[in-house]
């Protein structure tokens, strides 16, 4: 007999349940198309879903080669590996790039409500000098009065994937399922098919 | 005074080597680009290097839809991170896909070697149904004849990926050096030069 098949969102809450013991449990990878037509691929931590959905947030400095790929091609890739229960998520979908220029205050609370939901630590990243260029030994951290009450630095911005295509592997079951998302009449609830595919 | 910069392969050796004890250490992400444009990414296996040279080899199913990707744009980016030592690696190349279609008989030689270096059960995943296709519950694993010393089956197929450029990055120190490869004049050899970014 066939069994059911939940949600991805819930297979990918579970996994993340099972294998919070392990600290990189919230890492995965973000594949993106560069404007010379070739992919780049990086490690990014995952910073929740968004509110009563299933996009997903992530931090990124908006000085990153990755927002020149995302505005170049706005379709990306998270392949996300849990090394414990050995279950793979690759969730495919578009990415909306929140910075502090977005025109949509609406989107612009989300950021600043990302900013502070994010540690201290992390925040003080952002005041570091331009990642990716020539590392110069003068260079000192940006003097800045940063506290914890102040809000988004210019360099934070917030992405959003809405994913579009999930395929889920588990690979001590050996069962691989393709989620794929329609858009419904009205545009906008989707509305998710399932299907068992070969691993 | 700046410390000296080891070659890229050396770092890499010397992260699979600290990070050894994690069975998952030898897994790396690999990012492609299909023929709409869109990237994808999966999880691959470490197959060691070629003989004497920096390129990367996979093993991979032919029938897998990364194949087709790779013949619309033969670039790809590994990226690599070891969850003890919390190193990343971002590795950008060209791939070179040898199928038992290849006209190159030592091309082909190098398929068969990487076949017999490959464990008899992960030979015989090749003998499954096709990747990726709705799972038919009435199939069954093709019978087959096959015995530790058949060569390599139809749908095996070797990925050797020619690195262009490394971007390394340890978590740990802050430290990110990119590798950049300069082809030689007579376009046999590769020099690399490095040069110390930004986090």
């Amino acid at each position: 007999m066939a069994t059911a098949i939940l949600p991805w969102k819930q297979l990918l809450l579970n996994a993340i349940e099972s294998n919070s013991h392990l600290k990189h449990s919230s890492f995965f990878l973000l594949a993106t198309v560069g404007s010379t037509g070739r992919p780049s691929n990086r490690t990014l931590v995952f910073r929740g879903f968004e509110e009563n959905s299933d996009k997903i947030l992530i931090n990124t400095d908006s000085r990153t080669r990755k927002i020149e790929d995302l505005k170049h091609c706005p379709f990306a890739e998270i392949c996300w590996y849990f090394t414990d229960s050995w279950e793979q998520f690759r969730i495919n979908g578009r990415v909306n790039v929140i910075d502090g220029s977005n025109p949509d205050t609406i989107k612009l609370q989300q950021r600043e409500r990302a900013w502070f939901a994010t540690s201290f630590k992390s925040r003080l990243q952002f005041l570091g000098p331009n990642p990716g260029r020539p590392c110069l030994t003068e260079q000192s951290l940006q003097e800045s009065p940063l506290d914890n009450s102040s809000g988004p630095l210019a360099a934070y911005c917030l992405l959003i994937i809405d994913p579009e295509k999930v395929d889920y592997y588990n690979l001590k079951s050996s069962q691989r399922i393709l989620f794929t998302s329609n858009q419904s009449v009205n545009g906008e609830e989707k509305c998710w098919s399932s299907e068992r595919i070969n691993p």
